[in-house]
C-alpha cells in the first residue's frame, strides 16, 4: 500500500475548499489514498507568526478577487461567504468523530461542509448548521451535536492540530507526502509531478 | 495595439526569476507585449506590512525547498545564491537607464542579471558585477556604473517603485493587465486564461 497523501486543511479556508475539489482525483491518478485532516489553522498561525490573508492590507482584497477567478478557472461553485472567516470547531470535531465511528462517511461529510459554506453560504461555525448538513447526508445530527461537545473529540482535534504543527504545517491547504511538504492549492500540480517522478 | 502585460519584479526575488523565464512566451501566445518593470520590493513590503518569505519562520525553509522543486518542474537552471537576498539597486537603476538609452537591450540585460544571480551565483548587489554582466552583452560597463550613481536613474527607480505600490503591487512577481492584478509565479496560468477569455 503506497503512503497516503496527507491533506491538511481548515474548513474556513477558501484555498482549502478549492484544493478539496481536486485532491481525490489527483490521488486516483497517482494511485495514492488521500488522508483528509481538518485542523484549526489559527493555532498553526500562532506557532508560525502568520496572519490570515484577509486580515492583511492589499492581500485581503486581492485574495477575494483571486478566489472568484479560481472558481471560474477550475469550475468550482463558490461565493464569498458571510460571516467570514468562521471558527470551524464544530465540523472539525465532527469529522474526527466520524473518522472513528463512521469512517466511510467522513470525507463525504467534509465535502458537504465545504460546499455548505463556500457554495451555499451556510454558517458552518454553528453546531446546528453542521448537524443539519450531516442529517442531509443521512447521519445522526443529534449524535453529532453531542460529539462536538464531548471532551474526547475536542481533544482529538487539538491533538491532530498539534501533530500537524509539529510536522511543519503552517497554512491551509497543506499537503505532505512521505515528509515532502507542499503549501497551497497552487501546488497540486507540483504534488502530482513529484508523486509521478518519485 | 493590445495593452501590455505589466510584469513587476525584484531582481532579488526567486519567484520573479522563475516567472521571468516564462513571461515572454506567455505574452507571445496571447499576442501581448510584456513591459518589464523592476522595482524595489522592500519598499512595497514596507507599504503593505509584508515580510520577506525567507525571514518568516517555517515559510523560509519551505520556500527554499519549493524553489528547488520549481527549478526541476520548469527546467529552469537555479541554485540558491549567496548572499541572499541582495539589495538590487544597481541592476534595477541600470535597467531603467537602458530602457531609455538602449531600449532593445533592457530585457536581455534583465534576463542576464537574473541568470547571473540565480543560476551562476554572482552577487548582483555589487555595481562591478552588474557592470560586468552588461559588458558581457556588449554594453558599456563604465557608462552603466555612472548611470547607477546618477540621481536621474536613482529617482526613476524610486518613481517606478512608487507607481507600482500605488497600483497595489505588494509582492514579486506581480502582473497587471488592464488593472487586473495577479500575484506570484503560480498565477501565470491564470493570467493566460484571463487574457484568452477576456
Amino acid at each position: 500500500m503506497p503512503a497516503a497523501i496527507d491533506f491538511y486543511f481548515d474548513f474556513a479556508s477558501p484555498y482549502g475548499y478549492f484544493a478539496a475539489a481536486r485532491i481525490e482525483a489527483l490521488g486516483a491518478r497517482c494511485g495514492r489514498p488521500v488522508a483528509w485532516k481538518p485542523i484549526m489553522i489559527g493555532s498553526a498561525f500562532k506557532a508560525s507568526g502568520n496572519v490570515p490573508l484577509v486580515e492583511q492590507p492589499l492581500k485581503g482584497p486581492y485574495c477575494r478577487r483571486d478566489w472568484d477567478r479560481l472558481s471560474r478557472l477550475w469550475q468550482v461553485p463558490y461565493r464569498f461567504p458571510e460571516p467570514f472567516p468562521v471558527v470551524a470547531l464544530a465540523p472539525s470535531r465532527a469529522f474526527w468523530w466520524l473518522s472513528e465511528t463512521r469512517p466511510e462517511a467522513a470525507v463525504p461529510f467534509a465535502r458537504a461542509i465545504y460546499a455548505a459554506y463556500f457554495a451555499a453560504g451556510r454558517n458552518i461555525g454553528e453546531v446546528a448548521v453542521t448537524a443539519a448538513v450531516a442529517a442531509e447526508l443521512g447521519l445522526d445530527g443529534s449524535a453529532l451535536a453531542a460529539a462536538v461537545a464531548d471532551p474526547v473529540w475536542k481533544q482529538r482535534l487539538k491533538a491532530e492540530t498539534e501533530a500537524a504543527i509539529a510536522r511543519g504545517v503552517f497554512g491551509s491547504p497543506f499537503i505532505i507526502v512521505e515528509d515532502e511538504p507542499f503549501w497551497g492549492a497552487d501546488r497540486l500540480e507540483m504534488v502530482e509531478e513529484w508523486l509521478k517522478s518519485s
